[in-house]
């Protein structure tokens, strides 16, 4: 699908200058877009996804037979079932997907909201009003459905966004944005309050993440290489999410069956999301009680272990543990396994390895709680939970467009508030400075 | 003061080795110190800030000393008196620093403040916790007194400083920062938690805004030159504030003397702050009535004034205004001043020509105030309140960083909470994922 470049650098250089000129009329086009929908009403807001509900529905004809073109290039290619499975917006997806948007309607909408409201001795009043980041780029792959997800989380937020999605879905992508702009205009929005990138060549994300000009802050929904290569290339703000290297530290206070259960299902809810259990930490007065029948549960499950000297010592499957176990996301099933002296041990495991997104501690034991939950820096500190929680839906947020391993405006789930800023707005009655 | 480059490239480049060196151990000590502070009390940070308040008092004369070494250091240099004064660490501005220290011990500790908390239906709690951002890097220019509110405002937010001032300052700078280190020590505080930079040399401050393995965030203090060259530098995020060209637009509606009042005040409050008004909108109807009374009184205390060509025709001595006076942050006894047809007129010339830092309306109707508060894309929208009171303290922050024009993490005055982050701590009792 990418454009084949020629072979006489003139066409190349031409080539470069018109998907320039695109990149920057998407983005004036979004920057106007975001100017109005600063004041757009909630209820049009919310119209806007109810009306893409049913579109999605109504014309799944049109969407499904985009769809087949990316899904018989992607046939030719030899991609894997399970990518074309991602790929086909088949009756169910477009169900789940218009499911999701009358969700994301149904939500409260936090643009405008008033808090942090003051009086000053002077009588003015000051207070933080909620408003939209203004434009955000979303960067994603092959998926469909995140079109919608993200373009509905983002407009609820009273955001512009510019969508990226992967090659191998530009036909349902586009699709999808016609729909989209359709429904947009029919609630009396701007259609450029979403768009998609017509454009499948790869120099489009070198420029849409360095358009500081038009572009406030850059999502990237995808794997470690692409947020890696992103840091390095943008100029715009990411909010980005790297690896999650989640620990479980079952403390020498833990209720044995508890542990066990959370332990499991840490580690087998699912291997390949970010909040999955990697190493498991254990105190060694409880190891013995512990780590045996927890480590056969895992093995009867497929999970293959590697662990420290001690570990090997009490259960002999376990193979040997290296350095770099310590370090990897495995996403898989592979669990690190280290007895720990202490607590302080633990936490100090944790400050060397974890990728700061999510670690819990099961413990019956308040001061060790509360030790866990305060030493710990990392995005979510659990007690008594599995780390698979880790998700803005199970958070309550309603819906989350990622996981955010920043340390700077939104961390962990991501959910509306995330994908907006405040401004303060002040009212006074002619009060002046530097005077009483 | 600055370390003469030698003619052989081999001691230049063991200069620069060494100087990595020294910034990677810095950033090695703060990082520990963070670690540290994370658990610190509320009680020790506040010992801390009072031990220093009575040791700036006690150690007066060592302060004295060091300060009059750069001191003569800048007048052998032919500085500005304006320049010495701000370098001078008199009495007075020791006792100025002292009350600081006090009044920051005395403020609300935000580290530990749980908001946000949820029951969820299977029974876990899910809360948000104030949290450190870890290490905060200052650089600002000549004054010594930013080494004690910086370290004192990071200190209390349970942040490690590294503190990069200007090379006029130096021997001040580490003076104040020894005397920091030992209170820190004596209220059981990491004394790394506080670090001047020992160095002059002006490739520190290009290693300290790449240390993305040390260094959090950065709060650049100083002038637009070193915003932009430090923005073009980092890869550390920045806490930054660029211009403000902030305007007050006197609606049809407005009250003239409340408007007249609040026009000089947001011009002569003074002329150098980032809150003053650099342009003046001003409705067409109220601009006969308005605008001839308002120049008189700015241009007796010696304004100059430009202006469109409506404005000049109704004052005569309004000089033309260009297309780079509407652009201009003037931070000067000058104004620019522009008639506008309506509202809308004036919120499109905001959104063109404003930097986004404060701009103002003056009106007693409703509608016109609500409509500019929600339109005007601005860190701060004031009602019938002059710009000048961008300012944390004037918020009710208690004290300020800076103020930040970004629409990321911290927006407009940056108190204590803009120093922070936070985590999300879970409670839960066992409960498992994909179970009910």
């Amino acid at each position: 699908m990418k454009p084949i470049s020629t072979t006489t650098t003139a066409t190349a250089s031409t080539e470069t200058q018109d998907l320039t000129q695109l990149m920057q009329q998407l983005g004036q086009q979004a920057t106007a877009a975001a100017r109005q929908l600063r004041s757009a009403s909630g209820k049009a807001k919310a119209l806007a996804l109810r009306l893409m509900a049913d579109a999605l529905t109504e014309q799944k004809t049109i969407l499904q037979t985009a769809n087949e073109l990316d899904l018989q290039a992607a046939r030719a290619k030899n991609l894997e079932p399970a990518m074309l499975e991602r790929l086909a917006l088949s009756d169910k997806a477009i169900a789940t997907m218009a499911a999701g948007l009358r969700q994301i309607a149904d939500m409260d909408d936090p643009v405008g909201q008033v808090s942090q409201t003051r009086s000053r001795p002077n009588g003015m009043q000051v207070a933080q009003m909620r408003v939209p980041l203004g434009v955000i780029g979303i960067i994603y792959e092959s998926r469909p459905n995140v079109t919608i997800d993200a373009a509905a989380l983002c407009l609820k937020s009273g955001n512009a966004t510019i969508l990226r999605g992967g090659s191998e879905a530009i036909h349902s992508n586009l699709a999808l944005a016609a729909i989209i702009s359709q429904c947009l205009a029919k609630a009396g929005l701007p259609e450029h309050a979403v768009q998609v990138v017509p454009s499948t060549d790869r120099a489009a994300v070198g420029l849409l993440v360095t358009m500081t000009d038009y572009v406030d802050v850059i999502v990237p929904r995808g794997g470690k290489s692409l947020i890696e290569r992103l840091s390095q290339e943008a100029t715009v703000p990411l909010i980005k999410h790297l690896d999650g290297n989640c620990h479980v530290y079952v403390d020498q206070h833990a209720e044995l069956d508890k542990a066990h259960a959370i332990t499991l299902n840490a580690k087998t809810y699912r291997y390949g999301i970010c909040g999955t259990m990697e190493t498991l930490l254990v105190h060694h007065q409880i190891a013995p009680a512990f780590l045996p029948a927890v480590a056969q549960a895992l093995q009867a499950k497929g999970v293959e272990l590697r662990g420290c000297e001690r570990s090997q010592a009490l259960v002999e499957y376990i193979q040997p543990a290296s350095q770099e176990d310590w370090e990897t996301e495995y996403l898989a099933p592979i669990l690190a396994i280290r007895i720990v002296d202490d607590i302080h041990q633990a936490i100090e495991h944790i400050g060397l390895y974890s990728s700061q997104h999510t670690e819990a501690i099961v413990t019956e034991n308040l001061s060790a709680a509360r030790q866990f939950q305060i030493e710990v820096d990392s995005s979510s500190v659990m007690v008594n939970l599995p780390t698979c929680f880790a998700d803005g839906f199970e958070y309550g947020l309603g819906a989350e467009i990622g996981i955010s391993t920043n340390r700077l405006h939104a961390r962990g789930p991501v959910g509306l508030e995330g994908l907006t800023t405040y401004k303060w707005v002040l009212q006074g009655d002619g009060q002046l400075r530097g005077e009483a």
